[in-house]
């Protein structure tokens, strides 16, 4: 009995039981659920090919131009278009990676991306953020400081860096260094930024240098490159992508595909057209360098034709995530889709269960790299603070679900069974008392106490809860050790930078 | 253009799209997803027999007793209690159907239970009701009447009766006698009600000869059958059972085990003594009559070991519901899961994810039988209008999921593709508007503007629109026809139970 009072005196310590959770690689031990037949993909595969060979696709950019040119793709520079054959195509994607790893300024904190490895990442980009306190409003440089000093205090994360939300008080052009800046001083697990044309890219690239050392262990950053749909892309994501391939470093090629306004009208159609976007920049990634990490994404959802919004959270968004990783898988590059998407404005029912029929198609699918696994609101354009909470209840859940429970022939206790008998209960055995607090999911947010004591408490509601879990949480964030020279030698960057980048727009 | 005035002007008359949604017949197009191996599978098999041929199980129950007895089981009469082998348990459990036709009023409703076929069906039991306008309270017959109009205003339900909630404004005895008459009369589709003793599920009964003729054309109703756990079958529960498989009735033979209460601290532990259970129930039907039709029922969650209530919606309730199928599966015999489970106290966040992680499960198990599908707040002691709506939305999406979408040469519309080319967009093209209006799931609750057309229209969340979503929803509600004669047999019957029971405390 002192045993179990001790046990329990020690977990008053942190009543927020995420924060005790081991980092860990997690791992779908399950087959993934396919949605479509071999056959079915067969068709998809053979409609993309066609795409690129007969109708081809936007590289806005001379120096990607010359790249495909040289490598035997038909290219019509004065309309910066490239027809590629799939012979060439397919000869390109089998260079890229099947798996690898991203390495942390902690090496503990490494990730594999690839394989039936999950990791989920936190929300990113946004321009607004809201929170109980202070409602709806233009995201400041001191929001994605708590962003980044939040996602380093659970262990359940994969990725504790990125571009959690726009540093809007900051100007557009020196956002990058600051982000990376707040992100090395802030933890020391994976992180990632954009890879918005080559000067940035390059930046960035930079500071993890002086972070990591001037030779890379591999991939240590990475961006997002958004293809601009249908079938171009642009000259501010080619400059991304090609710098980060030329470092070995990572580009998300994501096609942003809502069918019915980037596509047709038909999810197959959308994904169609999504395989030759994504495949066409895996490729030129690997023109630039043979062997450069790449991650295909889907990004497919449907127009909502009543509102002209993007839908997201509903069925052909999870059949499109699904058959984008069946995709993935037949060409052997990692897979990333998304994970909290949602259409509400507000931390409700509708942003929960929109976000569950992302969570749960991203989960069952082996989505190597979940993007946005929390924080959504309003269609990505507001990172919320409480649903950052109310989605990170389910990224724990998710985390214990994946890692299974025993059966064998001792789990069963049959002997308790036994004794215990018809009609009694098992409060207060032996095997309950020593088992009891370290067994089941121990949730943070989820209220599950009755009617009455719930009243007593004051009637809370998810929101009003995860409102005083994220102050709290964000309390308990320590910076991790980080050797003195590194952030001199930072900080001297980003002086030096913002005093040679002043007055120039690197978004003109 | 007037050609698509004129569709849009069609829609207008209903802005509820469920409402348009055909009845059909929803099935799991994919393989079931399977959470253990067959060798795990057969370690929960063995343990269960042991827990029957060794540990034994409570009947209580003389009728019970001596059908053992007359088997061949080992029956100790004073303790009313029996050891099974697994011998003479796996030869009856052979004789129960693995799939059969539960009989609507209308056989246009008939629905297949068993198979990949899934079944989604209302919430039943609640002792209270709430909905936005008056909160919490003692539910009565009128909020009963509303459920079953709700159900049967939209398609999407395969049972649009059942024990929604319990009218307390009527005696105890007397419920079952109401409640049959007022889902006879507001609803054609298929019913079920409770089965708590011979009286009561015999009344049950009559009351369908009533309507279906004195030879019923097979199942036309049926009950859920709780284990009274850890082992026990009470006296109640057996005379619903017998009565029903007397009659050709559905058992729904549910264990009501939470690990750490009902069942030691093991998921696995939890799943033998639930299968044990089960079977045993099944078992028992098919002694009364060889091809009763009986479910398989799945129920177990585990106790939340801080509050000591059980943990609805979490991930320890996935695995038991996704095992349970597979076990079902095994025997042969159709298998019932729950939807809409969740601890919350209102519609919120925390009701919204808990639901789905039940719900996600339930459709990936092929669960033949969801109970509970919407409506659940407070672990069931809650039946919320505004919480039934939210969970519609998503029956309506799963619905509409498992309808999959087309992979052919000609849905990839590839001329479409080539035509807008790099760059453009595909509002407005001739195959965007043959498509649009018809294509991709129309959300109801779902809000999907942006923020200012959302604010303009009052910042409702989904709990308010829910509100407003309901009311409408009950105007629309319609009687079906039913022939006079029935009508006033089963009012006469009514009357002359009520008056037959006047005064006796079926419950006592």
């Amino acid at each position: 009995m002192s045993e179990k009072r001790k046990r329990r005196g020690k977990r008053a310590k942190s009543t927020i039981s995420w924060i005790n959770t081991p980092f860990q690689q997690l791992k779908n031990p399950k087959p993934p659920t396919e949605w479509c037949s071999p056959a079915e993909l067969d068709i998809l595969h053979d409609g993309s090919m066609e795409i690129l060979e007969n109708t081809g696709i936007d590289f806005m950019d001379p120096a990607a131009l010359a790249l495909w040119e040289k490598a035997g793709a038909k290219v019509d520079h004065s309309a910066q278009h490239v027809w590629i054959d799939r012979g060439l195509l397919l000869e390109l994607v089998a260079k890229a990676p099947s798996e690898f790893t991203w390495h942390a300024r902690n090496p503990a904190y490494n990730i594999v991306v690839g394989g039936n490895n999950i990791n989920i990442t936190p929300n990113s980009g946004m321009p607004y953020v809201s929170d109980l306190d202070n409602g709806r409003r233009t995201s400041t440089l001191a929001d994605f400081t708590n962003f980044v000093k939040l996602a380093h205090s659970v262990p359940l994360f994969h990725m504790t860096g990125g571009p959690f939300c726009e540093p809007q008080d900051v100007r557009n052009s020196l956002r990058h260094l600051h982000r990376n800046q707040t992100m090395v001083l802030n933890t020391d697990r994976c992180i990632r930024d954009v890879a918005h044309g080559p000067i940035i890219t390059t930046d960035v690239i930079k500071m993890m240098q002086i972070v990591f050392g001037k030779d890379l262990p591999g991939a240590v950053t990475g961006g997002v490159i958004n293809v601009n749909s249908p079938l171009r892309f642009d000259q501010r994501m080619l400059g991304g992508l090609m710098t980060n391939a030329k470092y070995g470093q990572v580009s998300l090629i994501t096609p942003f595909i809502m069918a019915g306004a980037m596509s047709p009208v038909s999810i197959a159609s959308a994904l169609a057209q999504q395989n030759a976007e994504a495949l066409a920049g895996i490729a030129l990634a690997q023109l630039v360098k043979p062997g450069s990490p790449v991650i295909y994404g889907g990004f497919t959802q449907n127009v909502d034709m009543r509102s002209g919004s993007p839908a997201f959270g509903g069925p052909e968004g999870a059949w499109a995530l699904l058959v984008g990783a069946q995709l993935a898988r037949r060409y052997g590059v990692p897979y990333r889709a998304s994970g909290s998407l949602t259409n509400s404005k507000t931390p409700d029912a509708q942003a929960a269960y929109e976000t569950m029929w992302t969570m749960w198609p991203a989960i069952m699918a082996h989505t190597n790299f979940i993007a946005h696994g929390v924080g959504w609101l309003e269609a990505g354009l507001v990172a919320s603070f409480e649903k950052f909470i109310i989605d990170l209840e389910n990224v724990a859940m998710f985390t214990h679900y994946l890692k299974g429970f025993k059966i064998d022939r001792e789990s069963l206790v049959l002997d308790e069974i036994h004794n215990v008998g018809s009609g009694g209960h098992h409060f207060g055995t032996d095997h309950t008392m020593a088992n009891y607090d370290n067994t089941f999911y121990e949730p943070v947010l989820s209220d599950r106490l009755g009617y009455e004591p719930w009243v007593a408490n004051g009637s809370e509601d998810a929101l009003v809860r995860a409102n005083k879990i994220w102050k709290q949480l964000l309390k308990s964030h320590e910076r991790p050790a980080l050797d003195i020279a590194i952030e001199e030698e930072l900080a001297d960057f980003v002086t030096r930078r913002e005093r040679e980048l002043e007055g120039i727009d690197l978004y003109g």
